[in-house]
């Protein structure tokens, strides 16, 4: 017998955790395909070349990596990325451009595997190709806020940078040469404190304690900071005043977050969204706007949707730039929400109702039933062969299912049955299939 | 520059695929769990052992297998039912009984690529795991025939079998023990023909005339057999003939048929079956009632969803012996269809409805007025920057989309909007939101 194990890092969903998983993609999906994003999926594989790219020490310790039957060298995905980088200069003509895809798909990472971390997740991208258009940055903004009201989760809030406009700050106190070492220690305050942040940049770079305040001054960074940014018409206000310090080459970069600001107060969005000068997101890909997402009621889950803008998807590809905007659900994340608000685990069936089989010579008058409640969108399971009552609700139980029907000779020939609610312990008799239709769908 | 190439055997779904795809696979979803089926998920990625199981020369061949960072010997899956008879055996204790699962995942082979058939490709399987219960039989026939009538695939004709009967009948001509021989054999009556079947049994197997013709003419194969089998009230006819002739311990196999075959015909759904004694499915792993659908107008694509009943699927990996009964779709099948029908290829996006961008001061009344159509269901795309308006019209052609509305100063001010439908190129002006969205709905 050979030991039924699964490898480490990787997981089976099970009926209780695939049911909440499978509704928050479908929500999400309906999402994206109500704001015009179609579907596109590449394949699992690629040639390691495609995939690698320029690469980077870290991705490529973590891929999937071996030789093909006809010995090419091939990986798994790390992300949808790069495989979307590859699809739109592979397709470029035959797509139409701005181009709205969303691709909800597995990759896979073979990093060390640690609390919360898998080596297989599902990346849940969704994308604006070839349009420059800061209404596309804004579109993506608004299908961030609608995506997580499709869910139900409302104590979501959305920061929003500029990594531009960053630059123009550092570059007005005379710092662009160290940008990107700027950045990158701004972008851990949250994690290590302001102190922290100004240890690094003093010793470790070699910057003047005047440069170093002036910056996380003039981001509102130096003194008690909130974790979620600055808000409402503060926003304007910061905006407006970095604008008047930094040179004409940058305030252009000001006036895009002010737009979008704007727009969202327009629509009555606002409260839904901070400036963030702290968040910087990855540097080498990202060029503009960049965002990342909490759950107020849990920071400590870090971002659950980010993204940004970038600005040539397709270089390593192809000589047509697409330029693009876009960003990614952590359904991991997500669903780990869900556990924590015990909306997880009660569940270990799609079933709603289930009809009790009293005598297997009923077996066709008992799916004829069921269809009649299918054909209402009531999940219908009927029990598959007689057994004692007592089983049959001992099933139904431990399944989590809220309505049974009974019924044998008397009921068929009247035409009603009874329903139960074994969760209440209610029973009524004698009910028209249309009133138990009524009854369960309330 | 890297060249944006892709695996043979491999590819990519564009929208124009990727939409219907999607909308078989979530149509047949939604079939399942109106039975109550509920979707679960297993790792693309198991241990090898686990996967090659008994193994078999063609499957070692085909897996994709490495070693991953821990040089732990991996491989991808090359089904879901393998993964499958693991999952259970892992979850046995957490696992309610009857167990009703579907599972729609893709599935990797590097077998030789030929016209219609890929290396990476998706199952859609649905069981239901440990019930003995004939009703487990009927209810997957069942789930197969809503599963056609769901994504409006008409003309099915789904065939079943015996196992068992089939070795009754062999049994009865004293040759059971070539019995797996002569299934082998009459398994491909449909592609080489009844004289080759003959000429193969008498010179391969030395298998004398009497017996090979009394075996063909008891499973009403000898004359003009329809590729269709046998429907109607002859099944009962020719069963009842079987019955009558095998010996005892196998007429509990006919009563099988016979009473799945009944239920068939008391719920009016008899004309969607036959019974074809020519299928016989995997020998090796197949035990009782199997079956295979066709498209009868395309019966060159082979069956599309097939499946049966199996002993033990849990064998290798456990000593809780679980039956099961389920079968699969072929999605590449039914997509093939749909394309043969020119249903593929006519939408490059999921949009019902384009706003045009007369000028970006709208663009949040644009927005807001784009939530009004998505929220009575209509997925609608705003287009991200002002532009000539002809421009904005071959867009719309080419993304495949019928209805624009065009709104600017005068339209926001009566709030009533006009709407263009590009593909006859009636326009009307001045609708209320309301009359756009009644006129859209149809």
């Amino acid at each position: 017998m050979i030991e039924p194990k699964i490898l480490k890092g990787f997981r089976d969903y099970l009926p209780e955790t695939m049911i909440p998983k499978k509704n928050i993609m479908r929500k999400l999906e309906s999402t994206f395909e109500s704001f015009g994003f179609s579907p596109i999926d590449t394949p699992a594989l690629e040639y390691t070349e495609i995939l690698l790219g320029k690469g980077s020490g870290e991705t490529d310790k973590q891929i999937y990596r071996f030789k093909d039957h006809g010995d090419r060298d091939v990986s798994l995905r790390f992300d949808l990325t790069v495989p979307l980088a590859r699809f739109v200069s592979l397709h470029y003509n035959e797509l139409v451009f701005p181009f709205k895809r969303y691709h909800i798909a597995p990759v896979w990472r073979g990093e060390n595997t640690q609390k919360g971390r898998y080596r297989e997740f599902f990346q849940c991208d969704f994308d604006i190709l070839g349009s420059n258009a800061l209404t596309a940055d804004y579109e993506i903004l608004l299908l961030i806020m609608a995506g997580f009201e499709s869910i139900e989760c409302e104590n979501f809030l959305i920061n929003i940078n500029h990594r531009k406009l960053l630059n123009g700050i550092i570059d007005h106190f005379g710092l662009l040469d160290k940008s990107q070492n700027i950045l990158q220690a701004i972008d851990k305050i949250y994690k290590i404190g302001k102190d922290e942040v100004v240890k690094i940049l003093m010793e470790e770079e070699k910057i003047d304690a005047a440069g170093i305040h002036g910056i996380l001054k003039t981001l509102r960074l130096d003194g008690d900071f909130s974790k979620e940014g600055i808000k409402g018409d503060e926003i304007f206000t910061v905006l407006h005043s970095i604008k008047d310090i930094i040179s004409d080459e940058y305030t252009v970069y000001a006036d895009e977050l002010l737009t979008i600001f704007q727009y969202l107060q327009d629509a009555g969005n606002l409260h839904k969204f901070a400036y963030n000068p702290a968040i910087t997101r990855g540097l080498d890909y990202y060029t503009g706007i960049v965002f990342e997402s909490f759950i107020t009621d849990r920071m400590n889950f870090g971002s659950v949707c980010s993204g940004g803008r970038y600005d040539n998807l397709t270089g390593l590809y192809s000589k047509n730039p697409v330029a693009g905007v876009g960003a990614s659900f952590g359904l991991d994340r997500l669903l780990a929400l869900l556990e924590d608000k015990e909306q997880i685990g009660k569940k270990q069936t799609v079933s709603e109702l289930i009809i009790f089989n009293m005598n297997n010579d009923f077996i066709p008058l008992y799916y004829k039933l069921a269809d009649q409640f299918k054909n209402a969108g009531i999940k219908t399971e009927v029990i598959l062969d007689k057994q004692k009552i007592n089983n049959q609700f001992k099933y139904a139980e431990r399944k989590g299912v809220t309505w049974v029907v009974i019924a044998a000779d008397e009921e068929f020939k009247a035409n009603t049955f009874n329903l139960k609610n074994i969760i209440d312990g209610t029973e009524t008799k004698a009910l028209t299939v249309e009133e138990i239709i009524h009854t369960i769908k309330g």
